[in-house]
C-alpha cells in the first residue's frame, strides 16, 4: 500500500517550520526594537536598565526557549550522522534553551517588584509550570538517553514518556506565549490607549499566529516519519472499520 | 516484549479527563455566576441583557466547544458498540460543539460594536481560525466517513490528516481559551483595579490551568491506545538504536 503520500514528505515540513520559525523571530525583534517605549515601566527610576530587562524577555522566550527547543525536537529527524551525534546536539540545543528559558524568567524579576509579586497571572502560572516540566524533562532525558543511569528496559519504557511529554511542554511553552502577548497588548490598549488597530497589534497578533502555526508544524514533523512507517500497519487493520 | 505498561491503561486516562472537565466547567460556572459584575459593560445602555450575552460566552466556549469536543474526541476510545455507532456520536457530539462555538462567538457581536469591530484581538483572530478550522474538519468528516462520498482509498488517505487536524484545532481551542481568560482578566485588573490577588483572578487562573491539563489527558488518551498497538513494532527497531 502505497503509504508515503499520506503525510508530506519531510523536507517540505522543515521548509515551512524553518519559514515559519525566522518570520516569527524577525516579529519578535522588530516589537522589541520599533517599539521600545511599550516595555518602559513608567513608575520606574531606573528605565534604562529595565528597558533591557523587559525587551529580553520576549526576545529570550520566543527565540533562545521556544524557537530553539522546536529546533532540538527537529534534530532527530534532519541532522545527518549517527544516533549519538543527534542525541549529544538534542541535548545540547535543549539544555540552551532552558537556560534562555530560566535566564527570561529572571529578567521580569529585575523589573517587578520581586519574584512572589511576579506571579499573579495566569501567564506566569503557566510559564512556571512549564519551565518546570522541560527542566525535568532535560534532566530525565540526560540520565537516561545521555548519561545512560537506567538500564535498557527503563530507558524503552521511558522513551515515548519522553517524547509525548516533550511535546506537550513545547505545546505548553506556545500557549503560554500566546497568553504573555495578550496580556502585554491588553495592558497597553487600556492603560496607556495603544490603538487596537495600531501597527503594534497588528505586529503582535501576527506573531501569535505565527507561533501557533510554527508549533503545528514542528509537531507534524516530529510525528510524521514514524507514523507513515507505520501507516501500513495501522490503515490496514483501521481502514475496515474506520473508513468503511 | 510486555509493552502494554507503557502507557497507562485507558480506564484511569478517561477517569482523570472526566475530573479534569469536571473542574473546568465547575470553575466555568461559578466564575460567570458568582462575579457577574466583571462581565458588565458599563457604558451600555442594556446592561441585563448585556450580561447573558457576556456571561454566555466563556460558559458555551468552555463548555459548549472544548468540553463537548473533548468528549467527541473520546468517545472512539470508550463508547461500546459497533464503529458505526461511534462514529455517529463522534458527528453528533463535534456538530453540537461547532454549534456551541458559533453561538459563543455570536454573543460577542451583541455585546460590543459590530462584527468588524470585535476582530482586533489575538483571542478574536485565534478564535476565528479555530472555529472555521473546526468546522471544515466536521464538513469534510461527514463527507467522508459518514456520508461516504469519497471512494475508499481517499477516506483511507484523509484519515491520520483528519486526526491531526482534530487533535491540533483541540489543542489551539485550549490555547484561544486561555488567551481570552488572561485578556479578560487583565482588562479588569488594569480598569476596574480587580486585585491580581483577589478570589476571582485565583478561579481563572485556576481554570486556565485546569484547561492545560484537560488538554492533555485528553490527547494523550486519544494517541495512547493506538501507540501501544504499535508499541512492540516501534520499540523493537527503535530501541537498540535510540535508547542504546
Amino acid at each position: 500500500m502505497a503509504t508515503a503520500t499520506v503525510f508530506p514528505s519531510l523536507l517540505p515540513l522543515l521548509f515551512l517550520a524553518r519559514v515559519c520559525g525566522l518570520s516569527v523571530a524577525f516579529l519578535v525583534l522588530f516589537w522589541a526594537l520599533t517599539f521600545k517605549s511599550s516595555f518602559l515601566n513608567t513608575s520606574n527610576s531606573l528605565p534604562q536598565q529595565d528597558l533591557i530587562y523587559a525587551v529580553l524577555h520576549p526576545v529570550l522566550m520566543v527565540i533562545g526557549f521556544i524557537l530553539l527547543s522546536g529546533e532540538a525536537i527537529l534534530v532527530h529527524r534532519w541532522l545527518p550522522g549517527s544516533r549519538g551525534l543527534k542525541k549529544s546536539v538534542h541535548l545540547c540545543l535543549q539544555g540552551v534553551a532552558l537556560a534562555s528559558g530560566i535566564f527570561g524568567i529572571w529578567t521580569k524579576f529585575q523589573v517587578n517588584d520581586g519574584i512572589v509579586a511576579n506571579f499573579y497571572s495566569l501567564h506566569s502560572w503557566m510559564g512556571l509550570i512549564c519551565v518546570s516540566l522541560f527542566g525535568a524533562q532535560w534532566l530525565i532525558g540526560f540520565l537516561n538517553f545521555w548519561h545512560r543511569g537506567e538500564i535498557r528496559t527503563v530507558r524503552i519504557k521511558i522513551l515515548p514518556w519522553h517524547v509525548f511529554l516533550g511535546l506537550y511542554t513545547y505545546a505548553l511553552a506556545v500557549a503560554t506565549a500566546e497568553t504573555g502577548l495578550l496580556e502585554k497588548l491588553t495592558f497597553l490598549q487600556t492603560q496607556r490607549n495603544v490603538s487596537k488597530h495600531s501597527t503594534e497589534s497588528m505586529v503582535v497578533n501576527s506573531l501569535g499566529l505565527g507561533l501557533a502555526l510554527l508549533s503545528g508544524f514542528v509537531i507534524l514533523a516530529a510525528v510524521s516519519p514514524k507514523y507513515q512507517i507505520l501507516q501500513s500497519k495501522l490503515l490496514y487493520s483501521d481502514s475496515r472499520c474506520l473508513a468503511s
